[in-house]
């Protein structure tokens, strides 16, 4: 059992308290704020040249490939590091994968103060582990936690301390190609007590669990609903956050259009139906304009209500890059189904996919809307346009290490 | 410890497999819904019959009254029910009060597959122990498990084990006027796995805390933020069941209020700035017609954009009963900060209150709107309206028994 070794009881309840008591004081008196979500600047950031190691004297056997289950077994480690109001960040500990022992009355259990992030590290073919674009996760997790008052942390101190970790449990990436060790960044809030304030201690963990290609046997392009019953996320919400808040709402929905053949939601919104998000990944289309003929590859724009995804991210910069020269548009501006409908009816529409670290990209055949079937241009018994093919292999390329790219961080 | 006694992961893996299977189906090809994510009809229900107690050994001392810190201590036991998709609801079971021992991977660390409700034992005159409106809280936590795929249960059988439990910790009740327990049932999902989907498996426990009055020298009139940047709930959300999910991020835009010295955010909605509900209670405001000069007592309709509070429906139904023979009108909806701005100029705001659980009623002062301060019409020393008053007085008079009334549940 992962028991917390301080009792963080005491300092909550007094953070609790200062707030309480803030929040008590007559409008319009100016009053200090009780403390910072933040680590105050006085307080210790994560440090990990403070990191302790336990390593495991059980270690798991290794599965063969084809009994990987995303997300299912995990290495024989985990990181954890403690966060308390009064003492900011504690010392990191990497210790054998065991339960956490929590308080029935934690705050993670009623309120949702979580977040994550998902990323990946890869055996490149000289055997070195290269993880894809670790900053973009830290920044992000920084963002969720600010949002739902969980500390900040130092990134770099985190990614020295997942690529120990990751290093420690080397074995349990697989070297073949499309394989990977998926890491699990995660903060909880773990003050124990029912008052509805911001947390006076927290646990940022990682969990690493090996996985195998999201399409083990090459592409599958997949069905979508498009969703409007339902809305994911929405202008002043937390839909842009990676906050567990935002996945428990999508199931019912997803099981939804599971029950009428789909394989995913397509996440529209207003009355305009933009599309936002495909279930838990981005969305991109490209479709040829109807005067220039000219390419366009079109994903929704960070305005608050679409994850900003380092899968999305890298589609977009890599089209910059090398789709631009080749005569195509690359834009992030909103787009609504009847935009998709027309070009599907006229033949201008050349591709949809969904972008994310799992799948990297998945290519859609057809989308769902109203009493009609939208066809997204593949050819019969094609499960993949050339636009995500290619993506692909050049994402790959940089994650698997046939390409030095800046992207890549060897550890 | 409260280690699981089932292992769910193999159960919660083959449920997950058969999700992912069924998700892979082509478009347009009808299938059958791997399970449904309610417990299937030939599976168990929940059976208060079934109940094992474990007493503590070692009891806790009583809080004497002025000690007490809502949600910060809790009685000697508790009550936990686990359940799995391949068995149903197992047997509940009393323990000593006791951490939860939960794999790092359980779903509700990162998805927030979690819920709960909030209710109150009371003692009356005669030392009996009454619920209040539990029924209430039985119909909209089953409306909230629903939302995320956590199973259904049988209200009555959970009023049942509620009541035993409650009994068996009868001496954490207070017997002082304004005192009383309160209760926590909270589930949450349990499955060990990363992949988004339904749980496999999911635990439902209830915890309870002895509690003071809210305002333990008598009302103390608030100031609210009108808060347009943030907003809680949007139509097609989830804002209207009782999720961990709705509280997280609540924290921020409340220290941002807190900040300029309010107590609490009025969540405005749209373009139009409709009030919906203050900080976590619902939201009531009386006025005086322009015209007609008839008092109006209105608050926010059942749009899904506001929590189904019990107190608010118990507000209406005595607002609908006692203050209509008096020329009242009682109006579910929608308002705008407009409305009540110009009814403040104009001295026809009689009063504002908010209404929850915790408070039952909150006498409101002022509200903050742009760069307005609205004044809620209490006179200078005055700490709450005649009809937040009178509020109070009826429904703590049905809570604490002196008036026998079909709301209170003698157990």
């Amino acid at each position: 059992m992962l028991l917390p070794r301080l009792s963080p009881l005491l300092r909550s309840a007094t953070a609790t308290a200062q707030f309480q008591l803030a929040s008590k004081c007559l409008a319009g008196r100016r009053w200090q704020r009780p403390y910072s979500v933040a680590t105050e600047p006085t307080l210790p950031g994560l440090d990990s040249s403070k990191l302790t190691v336990t390593k495991t004297t059980t270690p798991k056997d290794i599965l063969s490939s084809d009994e990987l289950v995303f997300g299912r077994t995990f290495t024989d480690h985990m990181l954890s590091i403690e966060w308390t109001a009064a003492d900011g960040w504690l010392a990191p500990r990497i210790t054998p994968y065991q339960n956490l022992s929590l308080d029935p009355a934690t705050c993670v259990f009623h309120y949702a103060f979580e977040c994550f992030e998902g990323m990946k590290a890869y055996k490149d073919p000289n055997g070195k582990i290269r993880l894809f674009r670790p900053d973009k996760n830290m920044e992000r997790m920084n963002k969720s936690t600010a949002r739902i008052a969980l500390p900040q942390f130092d990134g770099n101190a985190l990614i020295d301390l997942i690529s120990k970790f990751v290093k420690l449990d080397e074995r349990f990436i697989p070297s073949t190609r499309g394989y990977s060790l998926y890491i699990r960044p995660t903060m909880i809030g773990t003050q124990r007590t029912l008052g509805v304030g911001p947390p006076g201690s927290a646990l940022l963990y990682v969990i690493a669990s090996p996985v195998g290609p999201y399409y083990p046997t090459g592409f599958k392009a997949i069905s979508l609903q498009a969703t409007d019953y339902a809305v994911r996320a929405w202008p002043g919400g937390v839909g842009d956050k990676k906050l567990g808040a935002n996945y428990a709402p999508c199931i019912v929905p997803q099981m939804t259009a599971a029950r009428k053949g789909f394989h995913q939601n397509l996440w529209l919104f207003g009355e305009e139906e933009y599309v936002t998000e495909v279930g838990t990944m981005n969305f991109f289309v490209a479709i040829k304009d109807k005067e220039t003929g000219q390419k366009e590859l079109i994903t929704a724009p960070l305005d608050g209500t679409i994850l900003e995804g380092v899968t999305r991210d890298s589609v977009l910069s890599l089209a910059r890059e090398r789709l631009i020269p080749e005569g195509w548009k690359v834009s992030e501006r909103k787009c609504t189904m009847k935009e998709i409908a027309s070009a599907s009816e006229e033949g201008r529409l050349l591709e949809v996919f969904g972008a994310g670290t799992a799948a990297v990209v998945s290519p859609v055949r057809n989308i769902g809307w109203r009493d009609r079937m939208i066809d997204c241009g593949l050819k019969e018994g094609e499960e993949a346009g050339e636009l995500a093919a290619r993506m692909k292999d050049w994402i790959e390329g940089i994650q698997y290490g046939d390409e030095s790219h800046p992207w890549a961080l060897t550890i």
